[in-house]
C-alpha cells in the first residue's frame, strides 16, 4: 500500500490485509491504538472518535470474544477489523447525532447491525459525519463541517454518508457502514472513488437505525473494494424479527452474473451540462463494450417519474415523523436547508400519499419489466460533480440533480453496487452504478469484482492503495465469502 | 339436487353437476334460457341481470370459443357455466354501478378477472347488489335495497358483497365474484353458509375494479363447494403487468395442509354478548378436534390492534381516492352512512399514513410470526349475525362489530378461507374462517374440502342442495384442478 501518512502502516489496508496482519502476529491493540492516535479530532468527516477508553473496553471483549471461539481467529470473520460507522446508527455507549448536536443521545445498545459487526470481532473506530438526518446527497448539510472531497478540497464529498466515505476513502478503515434512502451511499462512493453497496431493503435490519424513510431506508456499506463491501454486508446483513420491515433473503437469490452481460442503458442521458461527466460515462460505456457487454438502450422516463415522486411527493412526510420531536421542541436546532425540505411535509394528505403509493406501484412494475429482460441497469453515479461553492448557491437544485439515478431505487424495490470508474479528464472521480431488482445484490458484487479488477487506477484517495484489487475467482456465495473472510 | 324452485332444473348445481350436463348432451342456450328467465328483476341481489340481448351474445361468443378448440368442450374448464360478479367489477357492456347509480358507468372492457373466467367458457347471468362502493359489511347499505339473509330475511347477508352471496346460496348460479378489503369475501359467505376464498393479495388482477382501497382490494369467489370456489380461482386469478399490485404466485406455494393440523386460536373472544354464536364456535372448536387438530390458544392482542387499525386509520383515505369525483360533483349521491365512513378521510395527513403504515408493518410481523407456528388460525367468520333492525338502529357499529374476525387479514397480507359450519341452536348460519399466510390458499381449501365433507348440513340455503360435497382425494395442485375441470 502506498503510505500517505507514512506513520499510519495500516493505511488502505483490506480486510485480507488486517486478516494477515493477525495471522502473522500483529496485535489489535498495537495497531488500533496507533490508529485511534493517527485519527484526526478536527477531521470534518468524524463526528466522534473511539476514545482510549471505548477502544480499550473493545479491545477487552475482542479478548473474551477470542476466548469463546478458544483462540480461533478463523472462527471471527472480523477479528480486529476496524470500521466506522454513519452517525445515524446506534452503538451502545455512543452518542448518536444524526448531525444534530440538538437532537443527540447516547445510545443505550448497538444497532443491529452494529452487534453483528462487533460479534464478529470489528472494532468500531468512529462515528461519521453525514447530512443531518441523512436528508441531502451533498455533505455539506453538517453543523459538523460540510466533508471536502478527497480529491479536490473545494468539491464536495457527496452525501448524506459523506464521513463515511471519506475514511473508507482516506484508508482509515476498510469498510464504514452508511445509509441510502435516495442514494446517500451511492452519491459520496462516486465522489470519492470508492464502492458503495446499497444492499437490498429488509436484508439489513434498521433497527437502531435514526430512520430518514422508514419505508426505504437501507444500511448500506463503502469499501475500496467490491469484495470488502461483500464481506461486510454478508456479516451484517440478517433477518430481524424486531424490525418490521426486515426480509429473509430468498434461498435462490442469484450470486452470478454473466461475463458477457446485457446491460440497459438510458436512452435518455442527463449530465445538466457537465460535457467531462458526459464524456466520462461515454467512455466507460465503451470499456464495458469492450469487456463484453452488450448495451441495449431503454426509455428512462418511468425511472425519472419516480426518481422526481421521492423528491416532490409525500414520502417526505416519513422525514417528518422521524425527527417530530425535534420540530415541536427545537425547530431552530435544524439546519434550514433541512428544515426547508422536510417542512414540505405539512403540505401532503393521507389521499396524497396513498395516490403517490399507487403512482409508485405503477412505475416499480414497469421498472421491474424493464430491469426482467437485462443483467442490470447502468447509469452514472451521478450526473455531475459540484463545488462547495455551487452547494451555497443552490443548496436544493443541486442537491437533487445528484439524485437523477438513484432517487428511484429504493421505491422500486432494487439493490445498487456503486464502482469506480476511473478519472474524468479534470482529475476528479466519477462513478457507474449497477441496479438490479431485489435480491441481486451478490450477482452485482459478482460483476463488480471483476469491474474493478480491470480498472486502471486504484480505489480510494489519491495515493491511499497502490494496486488494483485482485480478481477473485470463487464463488460469491455468502458461505464462501465468509470462509474466505475466517 | 333440492328443487327449491321446481321449475328451474339447475337450482343448486355445483361445476361439475354443469359439466356433467353438457357431456350428457345438455345446451347451453336451453339450460342458460331457462336460467336467465327464472332470474328475477325486483330479487335486490341483483343489480342487473343479463337481457335475452347480452344471453345471446355471449352464446353467440361461446359458440366461436368452442370452434377454436374444435368442438372439444374439456378445454373449455367453464364451458356454458354460469356466474355473477360483484357489480363494481367491469364486464364489457354492462354498467357498472358499485351501488351508485350516480356513480355508474358503461364498461368498455371486462375486468381481467372477468375476462378470464368468460375465455375459460363462463356466461355471466347478472351483476349484483353490494354495500355501496364496497363499504360495509352488511349488505344494507345500496340504494338498490337491502339484500336480506337467505335462512332469514329478518337478518342481514352481510355485506359488502351481499348479493353474490345471496345468488350462490340460493343456487340460481355455481360460483360468483366478490370482493374483498376488509372481509367483505367472507362475512356474507358466513351469513348464507357458502364458502368464501379470499385470494392472497396480488394473485387475481383488480385491473377493471372500482378500488375500495386499492393497496388492500382483493377479488374473491363464493361457492357452494370449496372445490369450485377453488376451480373458479384457479381460472380467473394470474398475473397483470398492467395492475401495479399483481403479483406472481410463487412456484412453490403450499396445497397440502395436515390431516391432523395444528390450529391457533384467539385466547381472547368477542361475541358481543351474542351466546348462541358463542356456543356455536365452541362447538365447532369440539368439531376441529374430533377431526384430529390440535388447538393452541393465542393472543389476538396483534391481529384486533391491526383490525382497529384499518377501520379508524388512514386506509380511509383510499376510499376518498376512489370515488373523489363522486365528492367533487355529487356528494349527495352518496349513501349517508357511506359517505360519512369514507369523509373520515379528510382527517389524515400524509404523517398520519405513514406512522399508520409503520404500526401495520410491525403488527403485521407479530401476526406472520405467530401463523409461522401453526398451520392456520381458526377464527368465528364473525362474533354475531344482526337483523336489519339492528343494523337500521346502530349501523356504524354494528358494522365494525362484524369486521372483527376479518379485518386484520388484508393489512397482513394473509389468505383466508370462510366456510360453513352449520347451524347455530337458533337456526341461523354461522361460519368458520381459517387464515394462513400469504399464498397458502390452496392449502387452506385442502382442508375445507375435508372440512366440509365431514359436515352434516349441505351448503347453500335451507332446500337448496340435498347432499355433502363429496371428499376429493386428488391433490390440490392447480394443474389437476383444471384438469378435474376439463
Amino acid at each position: 500500500m502506498a503510505q500517505a501518512t507514512p506513520s499510519l502502516s495500516t493505511l488502505g489496508w483490506t480486510l485480507q490485509d488486517w486478516q494477515s496482519a493477525y495471522r502473522e502476529g500483529a496485535s489489535p491493540s498495537a495497531l488500533l491504538q496507533a490508529l485511534q492516535a493517527a485519527l484526526q479530532g478536527d477531521d470534518p468527516a468524524w463526528i466522534s472518535i473511539a476514545s482510549a477508553e471505548q477502544l480499550a473496553e473493545q479491545l477487552l471483549h475482542l479478548q473474551t470474544l477470542l476466548e469463546s471461539v478458544a483462540g480461533d481467529t478463523s472462527k471471527l470473520p472480523l477479528y480486529g477489523v476496524p470500521f466506522a460507522a454513519k452517525d445515524n446508527i446506534d452503538a451502545a455507549g455512543w452518542r448518536t447525532t444524526a448531525a444534530c448536536p440538538e437532537f443527540a443521545y447516547v445510545a443505550s445498545s448497538d444497532a443491529f447491525v452494529v452487534a453483528k459487526l462487533r460479534a464478529a470481532g470489528a472494532i468500531l473506530m468512529g462515528k461519521t459525519n453525514l447530512d443531518q438526518f441523512a436528508t441531502g446527497l451533498v455533505g455539506t448539510r453538517s453543523p459538523y463541517g460540510a466533508v471536502p472531497n478527497t480529491f479536490d478540497p473545494a468539491y464536495v464529498s457527496g452525501g448524506s454518508s459523506s464521513g463515511s466515505a471519506s475514511v473508507v476513502a482516506r484508508g482509515l478503515v476498510p469498510f464504514a457502514l452508511g445509509t441510502d434512502t435516495a442514494g446517500s451511499g451511492r452519491v459520496p462512493a462516486a465522489f470519492n472513488n470508492i464502492v458503495g453497496l446499497k444492499p437490498t431493503k429488509g436484508w439489513a435490519s434498521n433497527s437502531g437505525l435514526v430512520p430518514a424513510c422508514r419505508t426505504l431506508d437501507c444500511i448500506s456499506v463503502f469499501a475500496l473494494t467490491v469484495a470488502d463491501a461483500q464481506r461486510a454486508i454478508g456479516l451484517y446483513a440478517g433477518y430481524d424479527a424486531a424490525d418490521g420491515y426486515s426480509r429473509q433473503r430468498p434461498a435462490g437469490a442469484p450470486t452470478h452474473f454473466p461475463v458477457k452481460p446485457t446491460l440497459a442503458v438510458p436512452k435518455q442521458l442527463e449530465f445538466f451540462g457537465d460535457a467531462l461527466a458526459q464524456q466520462h460515462f461515454h467512455a466507460t460505456m465503451g470499456d464495458l463494450k469492450a469487456q463484453g457487454a452488450t448495451l441495449v438502450e431503454i426509455d428512462f422516463a418511468p425511472f425519472a417519474q419516480l426518481a422526481e415522486l421521492l423528491y416532490y411527493g409525500p414520502w417526505v412526510a416519513e422525514r417528518y415523523v422521524a425527527i417530530e420531536s425535534m420540530f415541536d421542541r427545537n425547530p431552530d436546532g435544524i439546519d434550514p436547508t433541512v428544515r426547508k425540505v422536510v417542512e414540505q411535509a405539512l403540505n401532503y394528505s393521507a389521499r396524497d400519499a396513498f395516490e403517490a403509493e399507487y403512482r409508485r406501484a405503477v412505475l416499480a412494475r414497469q421498472i421491474n419489466d424493464v430491469l426482467a429482460q437485462v443483467d442490470a441497469l447502468v447509469v452514472p453515479s451521478t450526473p455531475s460533480i459540484f463545488t462547495m461553492e455551487q452547494l451555497r448557491q443552490e443548496p436544493v437544485k443541486r442537491n437533487s440533480e445528484l439524485g437523477t439515478y438513484t432517487n428511484f431505487t429504493n421505491l422500486a424495490d432494487l439493490s445498487a453496487l456503486a464502482l469506480p470508474a476511473g478519472l474524468r479528464s479534470d482529475g476528479l472521480p466519477a462513478g457507474v452504478t449497477l441496479i438490479a431488482p431485489a435480491w441481486h445484490d451478490m450477482a452485482l458484487a459478482d460483476f463488480g469484482r471483476r469491474w474493478q479488477a480491470a480498472q486502471s487506477l486504484p480505489p480510494g484517495a489519491p495515493g491511499v492503495v497502490d494496486r488494483l484489487p485482485a480478481p477473485i475467482q470463487e464463488k460469491a456465495s455468502d458461505e464462501i465469502v465468509v470462509a474466505v473472510v475466517g
